[in-house]
């Protein structure tokens, strides 16, 4: 069901790699709400995903950039507006990859120039793309600038290595950011903390699949869709949240404020029943 | 402007006495966006406020209640049933009062009558509506129950007094309850924490006017007025919000995420121009 | 092992019913590092319990005490002044229970009775303690006064109940008379959050087994004890900690900072080895 | 006044410029605490300061290093347990600097080449530090390592610019390898949240003297000194507070729980006096 939420607006979405993507999600539910906004990625993941086919769905066009390269990002940003034909109201930055990950390397392990490229990716970037684009003037008073992040910047999650520095560093940019580009430009810049969501890039980690699970028993409504985030994106893109900013937003059925659930804890006790533990023996 | 974003939801809204009532924007925002609702408040307070011309407004009626009154809450809630037609798919509860306060109480010299009191009308009132309108299973799968907080429940406001306490708890219910109802029914339980409004209840509160100038120049992007609070009411009771639960939300232009503003740091060191410390002189 | 940390320091120790409590650690250990100390509980507790054989360890005495009731509370500083032979420098309230967590009352079925009861035991009374004291001129300059709470003041865990919100309103009185008696006074006012704890107050919680194993896990350091606890009561105690202040400090082996562990989450997926969820049964 | 709480532990404190550090003070008290230690910073901190003579007073030797080199760090781990005959027991990291605030860059003008150092000094030497010392095997159970930070991590304070981003990210570091480092060895990580303090680096920033007035007004107890923090790190070297990890600790006066104190909001109004302003003539 669509509102008329984003009506004239006019943004760029960063990261719709295939229609796993949340950032694709977006894309569909930013064009149903009436706005219009461009498509950007590396090249080397626009070779490998499927954005064009989006950008025809949404009626627009893809813009190759690197997002830690400022002089991409300003012809991005110069780009969209004369594609868009105005300036831009909203930017979706949903970036984020570590080699570390990739390349297995533990947390106690890690490979410092790959740490620098973690951080420079999925968290400078943002800065990057805010900084130029305030330099360019590119987005309108009350525009809405949204990052996605995951709670692991708050907590640990074992497996999730320097991706959890990383999306600390990102909620802090986005409340150094927020406050210049607040009281500059009346833009608000906000991160969406996303329950784990299988996309391409998050089915990749390790133990994925048992994660899920957990955070799905842990949050009395469930884990948070692809779709469900969309919609919150649009929301906060919206003329109805303008002075929520520097603001992280949990988007995950009530995880963030769990402790422990009932759900989840039966699961966790299933196991003592095979165990040999003798503390446990009588369950 | 008006989006449908509540077309066909039910709804109770507490709190609104006068046109400066944050519940009084809710209710026309909600009557904009498509929802039928009831209005309610104390007796007392519907006679002292014009609750009747918004209900008029609105085209509903207003149904007396004391919110700490669970057999209050159960009438209210049945006959909201009768006259909307069905169950309910939002509650808004904006109720805060504090005896200690209006009587002059310092924070170290409570009345312990009046504290219980404070704590049952701005907190535990929360947890009754909720459990009545569960055990009478009132509220629609999906649905949205929220209550107006402030920044105090997280840090001090000299003069705030057991209004602070009183908001802890009711952010503390929020998740607490969001828990419960939302594991068995999946209606989600949020707070919103708003900045300093001038509302007739908030504009009794000593040196108001000061702390919303502090807080104006405090906030990156201004404080957030009454209407834009009823914008995010209405984003939070539509469906675009639907795993958003246990969640406090800001609404304060960013003044939660601040430690020092320029704009508050000048005005703050215009105070020394006129001082004898020797310290400042210079400036 | 003893440093003289609480050397010629004097104080009342609230809720040391049996050597279990963390309150009789925290004697025992201030004994230790040279504080000399009342001890205090609700008479129904001094009859079941064996604070006196406390006393006599730790050479002092038991006042009986109502720690909601202020002239109770009048008396027992008078009392312990007098005894101890000066003004008090530090104060534990180790004091919580829930009647509807006893009487087996779901949260969402409360007795409100009962939660007014939860609630004036478990938090209202630290304010009475430290009104009370105020009131009396009792603590020295730069006092130190502690509560015990838990994580479920921030998190929800299923069965922790109203004692959840008892907790956030606690902390929440912490941060508010902290301020007023720090800038009066200097004395500061913190909150432990403490691991779960096996005392004979907590094991009385359903589950709490399966939930000291689960908390063990997911705390790198494992659960901290009733003797760890005691020994960071000193530490807050002591002149080596004075400019901290409305603090909530986790004692907790890592635990609040914790999303998901490796061993945890080893536990929770033995579960799955007997499950008929297919989408797991490889694992 | 001394407890011997370091009796017999070793360690390594970074950052010991001149008498005004933190770093120095933490080093005079752990020298009376019995800790037996080295001292290191980069070569040219050593030439500008008068890190020798803090050795020769806590009777160990100067070790140069650069915190962001890894070979720098494990000579000088290895040189430091030749020195101290045996394994670390405590590190103490306070690092930090900016070349985009030294060089008066906005934080909506950053050099990205600066922010990469600023970031590499003050937030991954810490994971450089202790990713080496785990490698070599350098820390006892239950060893200690701390970090100082700021409340910026959190809040956003006109003129601390990327540092505030280096802290959050420092922050962050201290929770992931808390995690791995407490279930590996026992060893806990922390964070020390210092109330802004006149050394030489912190004085450099711009409209620090009113910052720190604008702080000490705001926090009930008044600004934490550099000496109040050497206690607080020597309490969280000791064996008082073995089950603390993955915390930021705020030793700041109350002033993180702090929204606006009646003192700070006094010298605020002040400056109202002055202000042609109409809306606050009156006062």
């Amino acid at each position: 069901m669509a509102y008329n939420l984003l009506k004239g607006k006019r943004g760029i979405i960063f990261g719709a790699l295939d229609s796993n993507s949340i950032a694709w999600k977006v894309a569909e539910r930013a064009y149903e709400e009436g706005a219009t906004f461009t498509l950007t990625n590396v090249p080397v993941a626009l070779r490998m995903g499927e954005t064009q086919k989006l950008a025809e769905k949404c009626n627009t066009e893809v813009i190759p950039a690197d997002a830690t390269n400022v002089e991409d990002l300003e012809k991005l940003i110069v780009r969209s507006m004369e594609v868009l034909g105005g300036k831009l109201d909203f930017i979706l930055h949903s970036i984020g990859m570590s080699p570390n990950i990739r390349k297995g390397k533990h947390y106690s392990d890690l490979d410092y120039g790959f740490l620098d490229k973690t951080l420079d990716v999925s968290a400078l970037s943002f800065h990057k793309v805010m900084q130029t684009a305030k330099k360019l003037d590119a987005i309108n008073e009350w525009g809405s600038v949204l990052a996605l992040s995951y709670v692991a910047a708050q907590r640990t999650f074992y497996g999730y290595n320097d991706m959890a520095d990383a999306k600390s560093l990102l909620e802090s940019i986005a409340r150094s950011f927020g406050y210049i580009y607040g009281r500059e430009k009346n833009v608000r810049v906000n991160t969406i903390s996303q329950s784990p969501t299988p996309t391409t890039a998050g089915s990749g980690v390790k133990g994925f699949d048992r994660l899920l699970d957990f955070s799905e028993r842990m949050s009395p409504l469930g884990n948070a869709s692809a779709d469900e985030c969309a919609d919150y994106c649009i929301v906060m893109f919206s003329d109805l949240t303008k002075k929520v900013t520097m603001q992280n937003l949990f988007n995950d059925g009530g995880f963030s404020s769990m402790g422990m659930s009932l759900q989840a804890m039966e699961q966790y006790n299933k196991g003592f029943q095979l165990s040999d533990d003798p503390k446990h023996k009588y369950d």
